[in-house]
């Protein structure tokens, strides 16, 4: 029987619909209320498919936050960054377990919030509680928190295919290169031209640059794992698909190394990740082997003629990029299996 | 009335369909032969739609290169490379235009050819008479040589997003790392499983790294512009668009330098160039900007936090990466109007 | 030199975008005035790709309807019914030639206007000079109109499927089903959640069943076609493409016919019409056949096993279904060759 | 623990792959031989992604029809038609339970086989034993038969959409007229130029008119449904997306109806069916409500206007038209609840 009472605060967008169909689907969760300003008072089953039927009769609320807490035990926030500390301050008040997918409680360093979101800081005391909430790096300290901030979905698809270089010290973080492309939903459902059918089919286009959103918690993130400050060229591109994200990075191997040593030691870094696999030497990331999973695919390269090591990675921006991520740090927190719930 | 009788050698693949089409609507060119082992015998209008009724009528012909020199005044070949060779060689004899759309003249060392392309080239004696037929680097040349090379559709997005930066000395090549996206129609129109659409719909991969073919002409050309061996890093990526090119590139500036200043060098080094399209400080290249056109439009962008130069290029593979270019190198060597037949 | 100047009234949306586009390249048209209220101020060449240089320095204007007749001679509405009728009144008191895209002056009878559009028809009395711009069905009253009514992209595809069979009473018109398919562009550029990339890619449904709103004009025209009240099923359906249209019919056969016989005779019936094309007995109709241009395939098939008619047609519904229609009426209207401008 | 073990034959298409990715995950089934002659040594987890990793390492093999028995206790054979007879009749002899998703044993009539395959019916035996697997009509023959012939996937969203009607005398049978749209993964996955990723998106054709082979086991079943001969129009149409089938039917009702009574009479039918789902009034099926499922949507409209019912249905091709409804025939026969692996 499930024993954990879960709200999705937020459920009317894409990361939203997303952690809805997880946690229905998830055997120890069990799914209390779900809000959307723009869709309550409707079935969540007319605008979420796949789920069964009991859960498809739930219907969306419109609660204050401070009406929020009794609902549940446990509150996803898919919530734009400003909104989402709104909402989390009452229920941290309230003693309940908080996972946020907004950027709002990712950065350590409120005055970086502020370079890059251009505002305050909404919440900058919870802070200090907050973890950043990607299992494969921070797992001992998520077991600890009750205010898990989930990864975006570029940082994610970059940060764990470069923790194994720069722990272990392979390439100059200085010359650090790094491209992505995103399907689509990483741009969210919002009624807005750019984001219509026919302005991105047949299209594609890089965005934000050079100084994206993400960038705060990437170079947070990759400078910890580093030990020394860390600060790169990233380009995100909006490609034609709805779901998938591929990065590919490039930056001057430290010292020569042999492309089958260091395979190897990104094999043995992920060995124990049930979601993390590493290619081997005949083949590539692809979007559609990690669609609508919470896996990360992950290859290595290394090009002698410019003595560069070259790094691949692929995640379903609404998986492990957002919605999967983000029930695997539930799982990490509640003790129960990682893989409960996320395994295809 | 059209002055020129041209052939298209290779007519049903993706690039020779386009040229049909270009050809078809140029004032001062006349299709007179289409070859296609597959399609001999069977109508033009049938497999290259939006042709003028009397160019649909046309029949593609399975034609030996010794019969191939009197059907035309000028040959454009959309062959693979080595076959390509072959046909170029008695077209020569004969004393006609071969503008060639494959690998075959691009390279001036017969040795990087052999290392690339895995075998050795099969006509190293048209080497010296070939031209690289890029309009803007090369136009004094195509003027007077009879053996037109045209630049790959990767070669294309770079080296004019490249040019200026490299001619001025704006970088340090040694840091250059290029990622292009390319459209399906790039690989070619192939009875294989891995082009089909539901392998490609909805995904996205790197591929041929690190050692895509077309390095070698971007790095003879880029070496030419930087007078100096220039080796580079290049990341080709297959996106789910059937037509269109994305490139973007980074490279730390030799010297700190202002956005606007770079621009305006970029904006009046190409400021004649019909084709050529310098965004301004408000907007990026997108690929719709420039589908089925012979344009590319280029960006520059300054990221003062790494000191690097940002790149950004987009064309139509089709258009300005192969068919159009090759029109376009037809109206410089013939002294039509540049823009004769290439525009919308 | 251009000899008539032209405004395109409403050029944001994507039927306006593309008569921009084919205004631009008329040899006997000059653009002089694009009105839009959201991109009022902005540069044409910034939404609008591929415009020759002159043409993409234009501005888009916000223009009262009082304010609008001295702009141009003849002008195209590209408006949302109710509206285009604002603009008409004025310019049709000033004698302007106006070619509308709306449906405000599609139907005779303003009671069926108000039957299906829900409100009262805005300017009833304009109705009586206004005539269905579909040249191969109302060439003659085109030529002597100045109030040119194009119709939509459905019935386009349709009627012309049609015409050839009810005006020789082939079939029975009391079992016409008619299926057509529509990509996205001809839903419009709307700000609406329900035209997102992500809502509409790897999806497609049927909409507006069982009576859209253009049945109305289909019927209207099918009668005339038929000699008698003619009333049909039609069911649209929204398929994830950006352009084109493609329409499947069924009838019984009002007595048993050879598909020779009909086939020949849908080639004879518009053996003169430049932009239709009836396929032979082994091909059938595709989207991509007709793409960017103003042409509409159309294909015939006996049925048999049933006795029944079956039709194909495919148009792309931004060129013969809207944009290009409208120029061949105009070229219609004022004696220019009828495929001036719309020739790839 | 897993009780029966389970062979997919011809793995390496469409279909095979997406049953493997059902037996990987249905509790009571151990995928113990997957053949596959192409891939014949590979590992299952390098063409097929979201396998757990124990099934991910099992490797094609490729095994002659003799030496098959041995290998499961439940044979999914998902080849051509003519080759699965070919497997079926040894697998049959050897006692073996049989699931067959070809055309092989669809039809009862080896004179309807020969006029819709063109060849002779290779196992004729057969047939009396052979079920036509779709549990929502034969779920009784289903339980007592060990040679289960699985539906194709547009007999699937029409006989469906259709029983309660013709089981009910709702709609006068000669009236039928039926489209349908498949994605691209319905033509199978073949090296062949005309499923290419170019050709196929920015497209959509119909093809097989008059008479596409599915025709036969639709009208076999029809008359079942009616107790009298059906014959029926059918137009199939391939669009640009990888999964999902929609079907639209049209026909007259016998007698005036009220639309909320036809639905109603729809939901009683299906009541108790777990994988229909009948929409109400406000909604119509979309082909992304059962992506990846084995639901099929299903909505009925009433057109006052032509007196006629109009149906529409909504499947993805792989699941309730492949895979999912051969693993829902497979729960039928061995008594596991009818939902078992099947759900989300």
């Amino acid at each position: 029987m499930p024993t954990l009472r879960v709200a999705v605060v937020g459920a009317s967008g894409y990361s939203g619909e997303e952690l809805v169909r997880l946690v229905a689907r998830h055997p120890e969760l069990q799914l209390t209320a779900l809000t959307s300003r723009s869709l309550a008072g409707r079935l969540v089953g007319e605008t979420v498919s796949g789920l069964p039927r009991s859960d498809a009769k739930l219907t969306f609320v419109d609660v204050t936050p401070a009406d929020l807490p009794s609902r549940a035990d446990v509150f996803f926030l898919a919530l734009p960054h400003g909104v989402a500390a709104e909402y989390a301050l009452p229920l941290r008040k309230a003693g309940k377990v908080v996972i946020d997918l907004s950027a709002d409680f990712r950065l350590k360093d409120p005055a970086v919030y502020k370079e890059f979101y251009g505002h305050d800081h909404p919440a900058p005391e919870l802070l200090k509680e907050s973890v950043y909430a990607m299992p494969e790096l921070h797992r001992a300290e998520i077991k600890k928190s009750d205010l898990l901030a989930c990864p975006g979905c570029y940082p994610t698809s970059i940060l764990l295919a470069l923790a194994p270089a720069l722990k272990n010290g392979l390439i100059d973080p200085d010359t650090l290169v790094i491209n992505s492309l995103s399907g689509v939903s990483g741009a969210g459902k919002k009624a807005d031209i750019n984001l219509l059918f026919v302005e991105l089919n047949e299209n594609m286009k890089p965005y934000s640059v050079p100084k994206h959103r993400h960038l705060s918690e990437i170079e947070q993130e990759l400078s910890l794992l580093a030990s020394r400050p860390v600060v790169v060229t990233f380009v995100p591109h909006l490609v034609p698909l709805s779901r998938g994200m591929l990065t590919t990075i490039s930056a001057k191997l430290a010292k020569p190394a042999a492309a089958a040593e260091i395979n190897a030691l990104y094999q043995n870094f992920y060995q124990n990740e049930p979601f993390v696999s590493v290619k081997d030497k005949d083949s590539l990331p692809e979007a559609r082997h990690v669609t609508r999973t919470n896996s990360i695919e992950i290859a290595t390269r290394v090009d002698p003629r410019t003595g560069r090591l070259l790094l691949f990675s692929a995640i379903d921006n609404l998986g492990k990029g957002a919605a999967g991520q983000a029930v695997q740090a539930l799982n990490v927190r509640f003790g129960f299996g990682e893989t409960t719930g996320l395994q295809e």
